[in-house]
């Protein structure tokens, strides 16, 4: 087996920094060592297959962005990104791990829906991948099969209080699952807004001609993201469930979730880089000569954003900081402009809603840290070391330390991102400045004082020197255990 | 240099464990290695001058105690253990470092009270110790003291709410302290409680001739605790000041803890083993032959214990879990019974305030994992890796890392640990159980399911096979920079 | 017109007393007078037809009771007081309005549902009464005949988050229906508990064998009621509309109403005598040779009693104080043991919901009087003066003002009450204790110092040294105007 | 005794309204009859010696301004109100009582600080008056004193947590006090801002150059506020004292009192006019040819004017809907600016701190109800009930009701009020357009839709037709009983 050895960075964990070196083995680590790397008098440069120069960046774990959804079918269509194009824009972008979910339709056996996506994913992706379990079912069987997920390496399952008539779980089936996930340390995750009262505010803005993609944001209101939040915390409370939920947006929501917290219930929240940095204000401003004020469509996501004004960016990074929120995951969901969000012309509901962002986490939110937002050492925890213990994936990823998968980000703070997908006078594309299969960015013209150096995945090199240099089919299936957050 | 391997033991770290070996090279950790210490071929416990089989047992950095007063002056007489009892008596118990407070009394140069401290610790110590430095007396000159802390390697001072006449500062002296810090980085160490309201009750209990041991903790109310614990969080947010809260014992003050934090202001709270095990029931209903009902005395210390009935023990171990409270020192004030507590038989006012838990922490927080209170991972986050950040030592204590001080406890988890001080049918003491200069325990008959195995105080073995071989002056003074948590 | 004068009481109003004396003229309130009945030189007292002497007595206005159930299809069954029994028992109690709930079932026109309600009440009641409107089914149609509800003098709906495939409302039509209330003043009144959820507690209660009584409270879980409860604030803050929730039992639900007013949301709480003196503990301890554990039966209803030891009882006292909670209603709901609270033998959930309280609301609020719980003004502010406000009746009814409904009870606090069904040695009743349709008493043995000793109704005296004086007919409908609380 | 009846208005309560006349005899009301005055068939217009017309007009209960400071000594000089200008404003402005605080400095006995209050009082008023009293140096002596002040007819006193060296009492005063307090029933009233921190605070803005009148407010800033708003609610938590804070404004104050008020603790909070209309960002924009920036002088109160941006008064007028601020006083407390005001000329803590508002409270919060803020009733309740049952006035003052004290304004909705102080081109005053005795009005330019028609104190018609009837010496002090507030 090939041997690595990174030389002259500064290790970043979660909790701080070493001058030291990482020393690979083939697809793992198998020392941290004081840097010089002379150990007991030999000198393992000498010795070893590769090294590589991290003088003056950091190291730090591979990303994991433990909420995607490539190819996710929505609305008539299919995010734009397969397990290929996202997961090779994933390591691109310094995430060695990724964490989709798989579906469970209605009327569908949770084992089936299960297979589908292991037959999407399995040898197309660039990096190690794994799965939460959509139900969008529940009935006696799919709660049996609930039982069995953690033999199949899945430890948690979602569900939706939004979307009626598709993904949506009344809160008679919340509960039976619940009552599933406390007995079994299966955590639940929530897409927390009450559906049927927003899809009655949606209802009547197109009734009243009010079809822009903005009134999208306006029709999901935090109130009923509070609401949904909090009433997933009661059923949790009830049942003693762990309850995650995704992508946060409100800081009203984050309020519940504080105070569960401090109450003592086992509750976690994940947010996304658009809640920390887009807002409804931008949405209802943006304008372009090709898209008029549907350009506000490549913003539809949901949770929606939210309105500046109000102040939720600036609870959300804070959240950040005071541990409010645990994670940042990207919840990307992408689809093109073309033949996709343009389905919703007239209609904001037709929209599919999503955003890509699988490439731009880790820099979106080191930029967090050249403004002073959270430390380095929280970087790389709401990166990867918490995703990592929240979904029963730490000690094999989440961690330099010997034993763990050699996923591994040299991160340069004097190198420079500029994000976006320009175009030419003519309106093509000039050069893919994103790896993303999108047709647009909604990340365009975004400036990260920082840079994505070297990605490695298992031990091999996969981006270097601004290539991508892996192929389709490295990455492989990663069984999960337990949540670490069980107390 | 010594070299020392430490082998076959499970790395436990603040976010997870390792399957790993650490190589010791003189004082300093040069690397964490796969288990096993095979290298690219080479066995490296064949280089060694030391291996230590830590087969089945946690590899843990050495506990950090971060609030402990050897020999403070107090009351009329002085703790009992000086540098070397009790810094001896830590490493019995797994602590490698401790923070103690150098104190600059009423009229006093702060400069001249560090130096006193200074004094009194070197070449007495057993492991390394560090000093905060109590502010006795806010005035200009104090005050640009403050400033040059950083400088001496300090970079946290204490204040008091309480003590009027001793150690209190008022709310002005306390605004202006506090605008140092937010200026310099200095973390605020409060002991939050409205010391004239308690003294008034004092002075009522006993001129209604309440005088037994209890009545410390009913005048000593939990109203009182909360107020000043607000009152601190409130000048800090006025000044910007980042705050530390000592002792903390009251679950009404964690909740103002937690909604302080919530709301995104910097502050912290620590508890201690007393507030999570021992109770004000407890200390009402103890009684002996010896003492009758001044047996009460050997829990009075300030803050004092409270009420099981109203909750705060359970509330006390919440918090750890969720981290409304960071950490856990032990405040480490020991006094003996005889010609020391006893200056108070007949007015509870006149004993001398403190417990002698400084042995102990590592052994009660561990039974906390054992029982469920804890993980196994918190545990090493509130003992040893907080502190550290909290503190400016990380880097050097408080993580197994390469270039970190090879402070190191190997821990055995299917030890056992008989804590008390027992005597013979005479009621002479049958040999130490304990290591403190103390002539009880505060602790008597605690049992606890794991043990302290062996210490490493900077790469040097000074506890093993029940036996301390360390000798006083092995511990030196460690200079602090400022803490991880001021953003 | 018979014109009437009761004299040398103490007037006691929601926010004082005054010894004064009051004359009627035929229904309505003339004057409010100095005590001694001498205006301008003139003895009033010779002038009337009649002199009521209410020496050493209260002069109160009639109670309202704003939440009765008579002849309401439940379960199978049917309420046992129709509008004839129960208002003569209100009447006895010292109540002289009540406000009933008028139901519009799913597939009926509210209408409808309206007109068969005024066909029950008609010339059946022995004091005032007015409805609520019950929408059972939220439909465009039944949303148009909500805006005119007004003009039939009713401004009140309420709603059910409980009771799927019976009452429930599911979210959206909450929606749809606040938005009307929001636009036209009508009030929301929610029954607040997650149906759905518990109906599958009840479900796996039943399926575990446990069907006694007293697993009704422990499906219907506090955390349900305070979810609804919270939800329903949302979904009120989101429309704007004012709400009032109905029957609550729970103390975080009470925390939740008081957290939205503190925020300047316009939401209100009822609670009812059972929510402040019986427990669920007294329900599992009950039992009877009769029925065995079954006896519980009696104090089904829903939301169900809460646990003492949780503290419930005491809260709602205090909120009464804090006026957290505004009002007291009863839910007045009565079902015999025999032929009705039996079809739940064997299976809890058959068990007809209610309790009867009709007849002692005035008297147990009084009690809280005399135990020092609230003051005599709050007594007659959380009976009457309230009510009267809250729901557009004040100025007719709930004050002794001129202008006014004579309805007036003249209370004596040295009289006495004993509330109970007592039955000889044989089982049989010995004569009737209380005046309600009922085989038993939900109050048997509750002793109340005070006595209702003088009631009238528009004028007329109705009871009068212990004998109901009025007849069948005497009550007429009240239209009721919008709340007084739409700021 | 002559006889008077106000006829054709509507009687407005706190709680509602209704169509009737009042009769007086002499100095009480005795009547409150049916509109159209004719009783028994007798028309009582005829025999009586005084009819005022009411039609269209408000008939409500005199205003009771429970916080003046007529004659203060502060800072050098005194209130430029004495009782006889203060109380003829007043009356003018519809208030019939004020309740003022007489003073016991520091090394003063209680009884003589009383003495001289009633001294400057007694025949000067145009009113009636009571006073609390203010406790200036908490000794055994004056202790003592306090628990014979029910017995003066003195059911409350003042404490000062701002102000060291002048009024200020530190925490274990107010502790013995609130002991005091706890036993008798005194109501405890608080002056609760921080001072020995605001004091640091003004010493650092002057040092700086920091001297305009609006650094008055950045020295007191909200934190200082709050804290010690907890910090009294705290004491009275651990003393069983009911609590009552004056001159509320900071929201972050109001959120302590409610949530101490949720939590079922007896606290009371009062706010003034000028933290409902008046803002530090007005201030610090005023400007005159006359006085330059020294201009805000007129504003300087403490507590001070706060922030618009970060939306006190919103919030302040939110919590008088709510009832989590129960009344509002004016504190008022004039100073000219010529010879008081500008002794702070250079140095704004040299400014007398007040407002001189007692003439236009009714009017100021009467365009509350005209905005919509607050309800026709809640005017009533906020100005008169409240503070009568608050402070142990009720039945005698603030309420219309046979015995009560015919204190009766007529209030004319369709008047208007022109507050300020116009001067002529010379810059002369053109003539007064207020009656308190000052050289300005802080409230110069504001509009109020509605006027004080008729004001009759104990019977005797005061104000009419604009003009001022009334003479020194018709105001009495009145003896108080104790708060109705001690449940």
């Amino acid at each position: 087996m090939a041997t690595t050895l990174i030389t002259g960075g500064t290790v970043v964990t979660s909790t701080g920094r070493a001058d030291a070196d990482v020393l690979i083995d083939g697809e793992k680590i198998v020392a941290v060592l004081a840097r010089g790397s002379v150990l007991l008098g030999t000198d393992l440069t000498a010795g070893v297959d590769t090294v590589i120069d991290a003088t003056g960046k950091y190291v730090i774990p591979g990303g994991i962005d433990a909420h995607t959804h490539m190819s996710l079918p929505f609305g008539g269509t299919a995010a734009s990104d397969n397990f290929e194009t996202g997961t090779r824009a994933a390591a691109w972008g310094g995430t060695t791990t990724i964490i989709d979910f798989a579906v469970q339709t209605h009327g569908q056996k949770v084992q089936d829906g299960l297979a589908t996506w292991h037959g999407m994913a399995a040898g197309q992706c660039a990096i190690d991948y794994a799965f939460h379990q959509i139900v969008g079912d529940v009935n006696p069987e799919s709660l049996l099969a609930l039982r069995g997920l953690p033999d199949e390496g899945i430890s948690s399952y979602k569900m939706f209080m939004a979307y009626p008539g598709v993904f949506y779980s009344d809160d008679a089936q919340i509960l039976r699952a619940m009552q599933v996930a406390a007995d079994t340390g299966l955590m639940t995750m929530m897409h927390a807004e009450n559906g049927p009262a927003i899809d009655v505010l949606v209802e009547q803005l197109l009734a009243q001609g009010k079809t822009d993609p903005y009134y999208h944001g306006v029709a999901r209101a935090w109130q009923m993201e509070e609401e949904a939040t909090h009433r997933a915390i009661m059923l949790a409370n009830l049942t003693g469930a762990p309850l995650y939920v995704v992508h946060v947006s409100a800081k009203q929501a984050v309020e519940q979730l504080a105070a569960a917290r401090d109450n003592g219930q086992n509750v976690f929240g994940e947010t996304c880089p658009q809640y920390l940095y887009l807002s409804l204000e931008d949405q209802l401003g943006a304008s372009s000569d090709e898209w008029g004020n549907f350009e506000g469509a490549k913003w539809v996501c949901s949770t929606p954003l939210r309105s500046k004004e109000e102040g939720h960016q600036h609870h959300m990074w804070q959240s950040l900081r005071t541990n409010d929120i645990q994670m940042v995951s990207t919840d990307h969901c992408p689809f093109c402009m073309k033949g996709q969000k343009d389905l919703g012309l007239g209609n904001f509901s037709k929209i599919p809603n999503g955003i890509g962002s699988v490439e731009h986490r880790m820099d979106l939110l080191y930029q967090g840290v050249v403004d002073g937002q959270i430390t380095l050492e929280r970087w790389v925890e709401i990166t990867s070391t918490t995703p990592a213990r929240m979904f029963g994936l730490y000690g094999k990823k989440g961690v330099i330390q010997p034993g763990a998968d050699a996923d591994i980000v040299v991160y340069d703070p004097n190198g420079h991102t500029s994000i976006g997908y320009p175009v030419d006078s003519d309106g093509n594309p000039t050069g893919r400045s994103h790896h993303m299969n999108m047709d647009h960015s909604a990340w365009e013209g975004y400036e990260i004082d920082g840079h994505v150096d070297t990605v490695l995945s298992r031990g091999k090199v996969v981006v270097t020197d601004r290539q991508y240099v892996g192929q389709k089919g490295d990455g492989q299936f990663v069984r999960r255990g337990l949540s670490q957050y069980l107390i």
